[in-house]
């Protein structure tokens, strides 16, 4: 290590939390802690509170020294949901970036990490950019992390498993609730622009059937995702034609579900909506995409002087990133991107994205690898569920359960009269 | 035994389901197995399919023959969540009671069990009231059930605690989301009438702190139940309060709060919605009551041109009653309430209702027990959440925590930095 830079580190979490993001904060810090700070060549681990508005705010007190913090409490800390450190949703532009760098030079950091979805990879991109043409050493590194999945370069992604077993656990038990009242039942699942933890519902089903007709298969019946075009009457029939026959039908719908001609279907029913810092309407925290698709059921599926089915609409919101039960495959994979990140600077790596490869799939024998990608590859652009991993308008292909099962784990069995 | 009725007994679930009510089924079904059917006394054991709606169609198909359930299936069944016979809305009239009393004596039915709320009871009541008067002998028992904890002559009730521990949980889980990025977050939380189940966010606290001032409590900061008026100027200023402080509000709110004159809130921000067969607007299965308070919220707390708080809200909706992680105690009391109504038939009592009396309240030495009330005094009223339970307008008080710990059971020890 004898060529690397000397100073010290800083780590960050940005956009929306997971129930295991924490574990990449321990994971890096522990890999730091073996390699570059044994080593002499990082002095002190900081780190940012509320992500880049921290280390860009210039203020001493939004730098947090991690060096107190014992075995035992990180281990505390790395099983605690939620980004301890606080999140942002800002997005740095080039100006803003400016201040971050600053942020780095007048805290000696040369090693950045930063745990987040593909802003964070841009950020990281924009700000090592920024240092190489001030002739300023900084080293940054990017740590994938979100539910949503859609990260380039990666099979996958931390946070996805433990929301999609989240998502699947609500399905189940929701598939019994619905089975014993009957009616219409519309999950909303969040994804704004990836389908894959709405159509990780299908492993609800325990059994794997993938039947064309969607009254033959388990619940959920039907899924929706953003990756297929969503028209609104083929919707009113698929549910009409699972309903009539079974007297119920179970919905996951994607908060991001949108038209032939791309558009969100989401702000079309809402009427206006709030917007974001990144221009995009409000999805999440609020129930109006689920009570307007109810409210289009109700109105199709009522015939004229007759009584309305039940239809019911749950929106499962946050909960599906911070229920404090995790998968056990996504909590050590986290633990292991963050420690790889550590692993890559006291290597000698320059600035790099973090990935996950996966090595050998049966749910029995599945295992992962970390690799290394360029920040370019993975910043702002999303991956979408691939074709292959879907099935007609409404459904998951067998490959999705391969997928899929190995990163949720065990379900319980359930037995029905 | 010798002077019991010989015939067949059947069991019925109704209402919402519960993560436990099939614990309760299976309760029933051992203890009828161990008592009645060993002595003779009980030839069959029937399941009603859609309670009541099962019994008084006169079909055959609707009454399923529970014999040929090995005890390896029974356990499975019992820990599935929600009526693996399928549960009902049906609240029977006079007629409707005089058709489920003929479906009794075309089976041959002595004994009747029915696992559900006050509705339940009061349908028990009728029935034993109608078979008396017909002189056909047939014996009654109301098995307790539901997740508003709303049973008079109870403890508290089955399916409460499992409840109180999934909402425990998002709470806790959500308050660290909301911390990692600021803002005011509402969860809209299930109990038209009984605010048990939305006061259980106040487990999330890990510490038993009750301070008068909202914002030095940990999360949830406000708690508001239907037995506390509820009134919007108070409610603007305790999260203006809040937000000023910390950035930052979690609010628990029951789905039936109300104001001073006893109108609920959720319809005058819903506008018209749905009604029920009880004549009750539909609150369950919509965001709206959530989405009317996050509008209102936002309109009072942007100040006039500038930015509106980040305001999120999501209700936890179905997944209260139906998610398959339940309480330990309350898995074994669903169980022991089954099969202590099977025993009140064996030991040869008349039409009775099962209670809860709480026996020893210490978290390490919780301990409760069984008893027999009068249908009547269970059936059609409801129970409130006592005041003492409860301080000022937006919290619940330290007997609170005593009363409701130890049914959720052992929390996570989440660690912030």
């Amino acid at each position: 290590m004898a060529d690397l830079p000397t100073g010290n580190a800083v780590i960050g979490q940005s956009g929306g939390p997971t129930a295991v993001i924490n574990q990449a904060l321990v994971g890096v810090i522990e890999g730091l802690r073996e390699g570059l700070v044994n080593a002499g060549k990082v002095k002190r681990i900081f780190g940012m509170r509320h992500g880049v508005r921290g280390i860009s705010s210039g203020k001493a007190d939004e730098l947090i020294d991690l060096a107190p913090l014992s075995a035992e409490r990180l281990e505390r800390i790395a099983r605690t949901p939620s980004a301890a450190l606080g999140s942002t949703r800002d997005k740095p532009d080039a100006a803003y970036c400016d201040r971050i760098l600053e942020g780095c030079r007048s805290n000696d950091i040369r090693y950045f990490f930063y745990i987040g979805g593909n802003d964070s990879a841009d950020t990281c991109r924009i700000v090592a950019e920024k240092a190489a043409e001030a002739g300023y050493e900084l080293r940054c590194f990017h740590v994938p992390k979100t539910i949503d999945n859609d990260l380039r370069e990666n099979d996958h992604t931390p946070g996805f498993p433990s929301a999609a077993r989240f998502v699947t656990l609500a399905h189940m038990g929701d598939a019994l609730d619905n089975a014993s009242l009957g009616g219409i039942k519309i999950n909303i699942i969040m994804g704004r622009n990836a389908g894959f933890l709405t159509a990780s519902a299908a492993l609800a089903r325990e059994l794997r059937e993938t039947d064309e007709d969607p009254a033959k298969r388990p619940a959920p019946h039907l899924i929706y995702v953003p990756e297929v075009p969503f028209v609104m009457d083929e919707f009113l029939a698929d549910v009409d034609a699972v309903y009539t026959k079974l007297g119920r039908c179970q919905i996951a719908v994607s908060e991001g579900i949108r038209d032939a001609d791309g558009k969100e279907i989401g702000p079309q029913l809402m009427g206006t909506g709030e917007v974001d810092a990144h221009g995009n309407v409000q999805l999440s925290g609020s129930g109006a995409l689920g009570d307007g698709l109810a409210g289009f059921l109700k109105k199709g599926l009522t015939p004229a002087g007759g009584k309305a089915p039940r239809i019911r609409a749950d929106t499962f919101g946050y909960l599906q990133r911070c229920w404090p039960e995790t998968s056990t495959v996504d909590a050590a994979e986290a633990r292991g991107v963050g420690r790889f990140a550590a692993e890559l600077a006291s290597n000698g790596e320059m600035s790099a994205s973090v990935t996950i490869v996966r090595t050998s799939n049966a749910i029995d024998s599945y295992r992962s690898a970390f690799g290394r990608a360029e920040l370019s590859a993975v910043a702002r652009h999303a991956r979408h569920v691939p074709p292959e991993l879907l099935s007609g308008r409404n459904n998951v292909s067998p490959s999705f359960y391969d997928y899929c099962q190995p990163l949720v784990g065990d379900l319980p069995h359930f037995e029905r009269l």
